[in-house]
């Protein structure tokens, strides 16, 4: 059993959802992994990694949506605002959805259902370089 | 250090929890780890993994009730319906919950709190059968 | 390739988020793992796991009113109230938060990004001693 690690830079322009499927993919392919898990870690607390519905753009809408309805930005019991008003929600966001995700890997290929994808959910409005850590153990 | 894997079907009929702490557990004796982790990975996007309470049937209740009116099933900003009023809520509640836990296993037994359960949290109305993931790595 | 298993016990007094950062990597430094990941899992279903913002109190305090507010005390549907008002939402909260994380071991440091920290999110009033399963796979 082995243990191989990488990083994906991932850019973002804005809020929404990032596909990164493919290229977690690449990384347990070079790892030459046939069975175990991958995880997959995003180092930052402005954004998100969330598996999701991968097939029809509408979905990720509403989804975006939803979010912006439960955590409002102009939320008047917030203190934390020193980089703006997407800041505090930003965290809040990434609490209420995941940090990390370790994914199963069978015959060389990672284990998602038919409509899954995994993404990185950007919270913020600017564009930032996102750093997920993919680490695969396997044999 | 080794890896085993195997799959459990979960059969769903209606939203709710479905317990499968046993299943995993025996998931677990088959692969003879005495240390080291189980992965409990759902195939899905309208469905979750939570631990959740496993003692009194009301704290399941009410947890259910409180998703029915965070996202409620006919918010008129909702443009993913195609299959039906409880399609984009089942999503929505997947990303607000978890795809994956990883439990810890010593002396053979998945090292669960006292009140804890693994459940499967179905969020469609129709039955379903759900596809669960488990990869044992333990020596 | 090893496994290394520990626990740690963290004594909270009231709601809030409690910093772990420092404990989890003492036990990575313990394991002697160079590469590879470790997962905290806390075994109880009224606290969570989750990686947060550590370097701006404010940004936890406004954290702890979002989840006030989100999940009150005082819903009147909740059935499940025979530990007290904080009982039924510390349940919601944990589902809402996680269970586990999974964080990767580079050199033998956990590879937090610059902002985050590991923290037990006590849901109840009173005080609890918590206990958190800390499961290092390296080499």
């Amino acid at each position: 059993m082995r243990i191989y690690q990488d990083q994906l830079e991932v850019r973002t322009h804005g809020k929404g959802l990032y596909e990164i499927t493919g290229e977690v993919q690449s990384r347990v392919d070079r790892a030459r992994a046939q069975n175990g898990t991958v995880t997959v870690f995003v180092q930052h607390t402005s954004c998100s990694i969330v598996i999701m519905e991968n097939a029809d753009p509408t979905a990720r809408r509403d989804l975006e949506e939803f979010f912006e309805r439960l955590v409002p930005e102009d939320a008047d019991y917030f203190t934390h605002d020193s980089e703006g008003s997407d800041d505090m929600p930003s965290h809040i966001r990434m609490v209420l959805t995941r940090t990390s995700e370790t994914i199963p890997i069978m015959d060389g290929k990672i284990q998602l259902g038919t409509w899954q994808g995994i993404f990185v959910f950007e919270h913020r409005r600017a564009p930032h370089s996102r750093r997920v850590f993919v680490t695969t153990i396997g044999e």
